[in-house]
């Protein structure tokens, strides 16, 4: 009877319970054992953090946010701080005591469910220590290249596009301009998606650096037109092309500090100056990230659990499980981890987005 | 054939559509005309910016947000501000433009859906103009003494607690603070009826002047008890009983500066100094106006704008409809407009929720 | 230290887990230890179905549907069926053996949670055992008497109104006629409630024996004003005035069968063969009981479950909870099962829904 | 400039709307008209049917379900009922009329929104009449080969989802079996998403005709595992492997006499027989076409549309837009309406089905 663990890292993704779900019962249905570790690798450095997962225990777990084990990003265990007895910290490389300890507990795989920083430790820990290692990618952004679609995006898109519905009423009502920053530091892909589907006059994502010029030259024109009101989307990342703007961080370390400073608050303050338009804006924040998982991520996240639980009968370690419709698939994790996918400027959403006359800060 | 003219003035609230379907529906079915003031007043000072209301006219926008007619504030139309051809606003008393279109159009009552603003102008115009008025109390805050209950304010909680349903999952899987500021410039039912509902561990309202200190306390006392996240509620209007806080202030006007400094941020930042733990706000803001009203706030508007046109028809002016559970009562505009109903210290949802375990920072 | 029992009774009704957790936690503030019996009176038959119910076990029901107590159908304890060794039932009075196991625990009050049968037999256990029973007011009809809302109720008629919300772009779309039967066997609370603020065409409650001939020319004169589709609600317990309609039953018992002749169908049948329109029925079921609560039902039920407590703490047993907005008061239980709450036909909501042009079959 | 056509034809499914404002929008942006045809062909056969479609006009209906121009199945114009004087109806080729109109309307293109039927029309025009058609896919089913995915489909499994959420906790407090009857009558498509993600026990897909002995054997299973509670999904066309089961239609035309026998009341009654268990059915039905579509199909419909535009205007006609993730593509008519898309039963969804324990009825 094999023994797996199963752990999940980095930032939260609704899908993530959904994961362990079909890990745990697909484990069972071949007779196998499946061990959560708390915290990341914690449950390796410790075993007291290790639970033990059965069909019952994960019984109702599906539709809910977060993720049961925690979420870590307290680092990385080849190069841990941990504090000493003068309170200090000190970086420590405790990788081997948890491939110690995976032995010990007799494991035959671990499954890494996580984002970038999470696979590259996995695969270090396959290349360097020997780990039988299986990764499930998980990015809220949906910023891999090497998986079609990762779980949790659409519930978030799904979130900002409710947000943005909301707006639309009391936006028309008094004539204002609402600017929502929605996430995606590095990809605009949460914006164009809850900004196409979500009625936005302006989307401003990452890839396009965008002259706010044009963004209110296109408020200025809906009135024309006898629209008095405009909704603008801004990916955390956005950047104007011809401003310094200076903003306080709007990372995930940090986001309260954010608030005093992000890009959307920026875009806003200039729209008013330029446009004299009452205008407002809004931070969706960590809404994006909670909450039941939507379909589309439920079955997206129990698809690739419940693969990763094949890759590891199949031996196929050292690689992640990934969506090329209509299949499941293995890419290996080192190539995984490499290439982050930008939204195309020639891909059709872009272009989609144009024709229907979104302004994209062009 | 008696001609009715409505008009919507104030803020946003979900219902204000529910309003307007039901007062051209109960007018058309005694077989009298409606006629629609765009942006408040203003198509009583611009007959142009009236506009029929038939039932083919409103037939689908029970469910739909913001207000088909436009809300204004735009001014008093005893003390307009108005641009004259040099470009300065000069304060203009219309009132009386007001009144003189009111008779030329033939109209038999005005039905004035707004705020206490607004219904105090409603009265002036009865009262001093002669002008047939019958009132219907709009504040998504339920801060009016009059009425039991005032549409939106039910869609506002619901807004406010699926939020904390979402943040619930991140803030727990990750162990974080989370502190969420809503709406309630002076009263706090917004923040107690969706921090009760979603499981809120400390809520601040204007009425209790809250001690951080306790607020850290409860915060570290949970971890004793094995919880190691926690939900904050504040209400906009929530100020801190020995900390001056200067804020730079959350009120309407302005909604985007608030973000600089509103009360959420600031005891988010307090919370992360004293308990050294990972602490992230997050504004609510207008998503809590908008959007499709829930079953309640339709159904109560429903009835007020069919109450209201019975009032007319009863000659019943200068009042304003109210629920009075199970009836709907009419209440002296003079008299309703006086009195806000702030959250009782003595009421049984303050003792729930301290019963409960929650922290209402005394 | 005080310890309490609490038990959920009879058909499920979103909010009761909420009811739930404010007893174990307002207890828990008192310093008292709570106990759910399983099942109904089942775990003070048998104490292995009793659970300790700690604010930890609790945590996190608030937002779920059902009850962790199971609920029961399974008798009344004063006249219990047993099965004996041949396999047969015989009825039993087991009412003693609870009362003596009531006693060996050490209770010092049993919360009843449930419908006018769970809450008799409360009754019954207090007046005849001289058990100290408190209880909490259940029915998703909305039909008590004694209470002005019971929780449960505001999401049945939420998720009826989606669904009308739904079947609206359909039934515009196609010209169809659609009809849904919803709950209500005896009180037309959510037929009306959801009816009126789901834009139906025709409402149809118990109270009010229906004419289909009224029904049939209300659709059709829908055609001379241009509307092609109309949506109509029926009460499962709403009857024709004039035909014997044989159906096979709605009631809780067998809801499968009812599908072969609920109301709904025969209504829909009756309108197709009348107006020639494409008619299509629907009957909601058990979706009316299922899913989380509202945030208005939460609020409600967790009121509720704190005043259960605040009453066993003064000692008013024999006694139920009750809103009379704005205040939680104590209903003896003997006469707060006795009275039925119908909707009154002089009510506001009837006034409404006729003025605003809705059928009532009359 | 160039003028444009659109018709929506067939039943409905939630993303019409989108593929409209996008279809305007994006002709709007080339400087073209666009006029929408209602009723299918109707506003071809009858100009005054023809209604101007401007970005005004459109404006707002994106998260609207159903379909602005309304839909049809009053048939096929080259084989149309005609009623005659007398009454009676007689079958007409329309088609030459249809073409002629086209011709001296002076349109470009016909873009036709529709189901196999509606595309198969689409095609005989392009190919006999000559007529430039784009056709963009409607299948709620999702069951066209030529397109990796339809809109519409995820918010019918949305729905579905949702359903089987809220039935979840009804079930499983009453240790009940809860039957739900979803669309699919010649693909599983519905039926397997939403069962997976709606942690369903049983999923009987019309592609694995059902042995109803192993799914009563899976429910008395459920009890050994201390699981008194089971969800089951049928699809309207699933069959039994050995039984005949009679049931009186569950297609379209007739969804109403559909309650009198569809297959779902058929394995409630079953399963009710063989496990004792109480068992409830449920139909979905229409519940499934209405609604606010998901952000996924918002987002498809409006690639959707705006990719039919630009086939238009590269004349890339007698052909329909499609989806090859990430990309749009374009597929032949010919080719398109030939092949239906079943579930692969070697597909990884149907492994992830069985490998988390869920019974396919085999």
């Amino acid at each position: 009877m094999k023994k797996l663990v199963i752990s999940t890292g980095g930032g939260d993704a609704p899908g993530l319970n959904a994961v362990i779900y079909a890990v745990v019962n697909a484990a069972h249905s071949r007779g196998w054992e499946v061990y959560g570790s708390r915290s990341g690798y914690l449950g390796l450095l410790d075993p007291e953090q290790l639970v033990p997962l059965t069909p019952a225990v994960v019984a109702d777990i599906t539709p809910t946010g977060g993720t049961i084990l925690g979420s870590t990003n307290k680092g990385n265990p080849f190069a841990m701080p941990v504090r000493n007895l003068a309170g200090d910290y000190q970086i420590h490389d405790v990788s081997d005591r948890i491939m110690k300890n995976f032995q010990r507990m007799g494991f035959y795989c671990h499954i890494a469910v996580g984002g970038d920083g999470s696979l590259e430790i996995a695969h270090r820990f396959a290349k360097e220590k020997g780990m039988p290692v299986v990764g499930v990618p998980k990015t809220i952004d949906n910023d891999l290249q090497a998986t079609q679609r990762t779980f949790g995006f659409d519930t978030a898109v799904s979130t900002a596009t409710e947000a943005l519905d909301k707006l639309h009423s009391t936006a028309k009502s008094h004539d204002r301009v609402m600017v929502v920053e929605v996430m995606g530091r590095d990809s605009g892909w949460i914006a164009l998606n809850s900004g196409i589907s979500g009625g936005a006059d302006v989307i401003l994502i990452p890839e396009i650096p965008f002259d706010i010029q044009s963004v209110c030259e296109k408020i200025s024109d809906n009135e024309l037109h006898d629209k008095h009101y405009a909704i603008v989307v801004v990916a955390e990342g956005a950047r104007a092309a011809n401003h310094e703007v200076v903003t306080q961080g709007t990372g995930e370390v940090g986001r309260a500090e954010a608030l005093l400073g992000g890009i959307g608050l920026w875009v806003a303050n200039m729209i008013r100056t330029c446009t004299e338009k009452d205008t407002r804006s809004l931070v969706l924040g960590h809404l994006q990230r909670g909450g039941t998982p939507t379909t589309f991520d439920r079955l997206l996240a129990l698809r690739f659990g419940a693969a990763a639980v094949r890759l590891a009968e199949a031996g196929e370690f050292d690689h992640m499980v990934a969506l090329a419709t209509p299949d499941m698939v293995a890419v290996p994790l080192e190539q995984a981890i490499k290439s982050r996918k930008k939204v195309p400027l020639s891909s059709d959403k872009i272009m989609t987005a144009r024709e229907i006359g979104i302004c994209l800060g062009e």
